[in-house]
């Protein structure tokens, strides 16, 4: 059997597990925490550190197919993986570049990819000097995740919260809508492009972080959008399955906000919404098979369940019972022991025959379902 | 978190814990082969004969609520178990009842469930002494499983074939088709029929054993069978999951076959079809939390993927490349590392929007995918 080896133990290597139990595989994954949400899916679970050279490279001699679920890995250890001829999915180049959000914009800009304007910068007294390029986002370069490492930048008031560490000063949008498009490469170059999602921010519903699929959007900026996606993923010329999140400016253009080389949130909803969901399709390209449809059955709505606010502490789910009377509500919970106050501990999907349907289950949901500490 | 242990670890465990890391459950299987295809995707594999008291009874011990993959396990340990507090589903009265088809028999008989006639015999004599209840099927009262333990007997040549056990005589059905509904039921009473599934045996096409979902019956007849199975299911008085096979005889009427208390091959194709599967609904029951929507989201048709005839070893699949090119067509391969004759290793359920698009992909999968040894 194909040995698949997982860097990274989290709630997406536990919901490409789930899948991969579809295949004949073999999986093994690395994490340093033998209670990870991945942990016990696999054939082998290997404790050790993803940012360690020596351990990733050990745990990488095992398999025939390495991936990631995290960007911060070793990637020196997956360089070295790949002289010695594992097939390490997607390529280290690609982590490089994307790892490092000064690589990120250069990489967009030699290829030609419509992104934010930007500037590098190397400590807070650069960016001092910039406040001409006012209102801005200043991302550190390296370390950042999951909103963290970002500061909004409006006026020299802020200029007190600014990093003094390398970081990248980008232009804020003026914006309409966010979309993220996810595109699939094999080995053998082909390649599947699933329909745009929408990130949908409604103050009336009170229900912030939500994601539609397919976007409402319109046809021609569906194709653009699948059509950017797809340049995106040729650019990095590796296989893989790409996230390419982007911004909808006023003015109606796409503009590349970034790029996870992995399945991503913006996916979750494939697994209820599409005939090959992002988990399954990862599977196929690291066996280098046919990547099948990505053809939508029903449209669909993700809500992630974030930890309430003032609780930490061992994680209960009130309300499940209300969610689950529910048709086409399914839940994801991620088997994290703990939660604390916003951390993502499993998500719902929503699937129904029209938006209208969706948005009224998810105000349900998101009024009912609570992650409380007790 | 809640502890729920199966006892057994086959494909049908497989499944239900590829499901069950959605809940926030802790799971335990217990299993003679730690090779098994469940064993790698629980918490805790327990390496121990399913059959014998002592080990089924120390390892429900560790949990709160057991359950069971296979009829053929140590029902009198279950029993303990029972009285020592662990909740049991199903009960073991009901597999008392359902692992002896004499006593399977006399139940749907005192419950006034129509069913095919029937004698109950002790040995060879007494069968050669009942020909003129021939044509008949002669099926060992326990023991038998997928098929084994089953004689047609039509004349009295057939009489060296006979088994000399205890057994049932059961009057042949003029079969025009045959069904099966899945029934539902939680600890508070909710109960959630499914939509009856079909079981096809087409010649033209050389497709045997494929099941449609919804079958292709009339309206009344589906709600008269699916009455008929939730009466097998309330006269059971048990929680759990009941998968109750039918013939629909060229009478019209409907009797009862057998009732399998667990998921079961006929309700697969729920993992796609449906908008709650067999898998999640039983662990649904476990929790004793809302049962939700048995509704289809499309017709759905499942084939099992049988090993080729003549080839024993290392398991093989010939032709994955072809099928996974087809909408709406998803392989479950259950991770049996040896393949033989008629054994199966797993199973493919094409979902579309009718029967001819369902049944056209259906051949191509038939002919197209092999298992075999190599």
């Amino acid at each position: 059997m194909h040995k698949i080896g997982i860097v990274g133990g989290g709630q997406l290597g536990r919901m490409m597990l789930q899948q991969a139990a579809n295949y004949p595989i073999e999986t093994y994954v690395l994490e340093n925490d033998a209670n990870a949400p991945a942990a016990h899916l696999c054939h082998h679970f290997h404790l050790g550190k993803i940012t360690d050279y020596e351990t990733v490279l050990a745990f990488g001699r095992k398999v025939d197919v390495i991936t990631i679920e995290i960007e911060n890995v070793s990637v020196e250890a997956l360089f070295q993986l790949e002289k010695e001829g594992v097939t390490v999915i997607p390529k280290p180049s690609v982590l490089q570049t994307i790892k490092d959000k000064g690589l990120q914009k250069q990489f967009y800009e030699s290829n030609q990819i419509a992104s934010p304007e930007f500037l590098l910068l190397n400590n807070k007294e650069e960016v001092t000097a910039n406040e001409s390029f006012f209102p801005a986002a200043q991302k550190l370069r390296t370390g950042g995740y999951d909103g963290k490492g970002v500061h909004l930048l409006w006026n020299s008031e802020d200029l007190v919260e600014a990093f003094d560490a390398p970081s990248v000063l980008e232009k804020l949008v003026d914006i309409e809508k966010e979309i993220a498009v996810i595109v699939a490469k094999n080995e053998s170059g082909d390649t599947a492009v699933y329909p745009p999602t929408e990130m949908v921010f409604d103050p009336d519903l009170n229900l912030v972080d939500y994601l539609l699929a397919p976007a409402n959007i319109s046809t021609e900026l569906t194709e653009t959008a699948k059509q950017l996606a797809l340049k995106v993923c040729n650019a990095f010329n590796s296989p893989g399955i790409f996230a390419v999140e982007m911004f909808l400016n006023k003015q109606g253009e796409l503009l590349v906000n970034e790029t996870a080389p992995r399945v991503h949130n913006s996916g979750h909803q494939s697994i209820e919404g599409n005939y090959v969901s992002q988990f399954d399709m990862l599977l196929r390209v690291l066996q280098n098979l046919p990547l099948g449809s990505t053809e939508t059955i029903k449209p669909a709505l993700m809500l992630n369940i974030l930890g309430e606010k003032n609780h930490s502490g061992n994680a209960v789910y009130e309300g499940l019972e209300n969610i689950l009377q529910l048709e086409g509500v399914s839940i994801h919970l991620y088997g994290k022991a703990q939660t604390k106050p916003g951390r993502k501990m499993g998500h719902v999907t929503v699937i129904g025959d029209n938006y209208r349907e969706l948005l009224s289950k998810a105000a349900i949901v998101k009024t009912t379902l609570k992650v409380v500490a007790k």
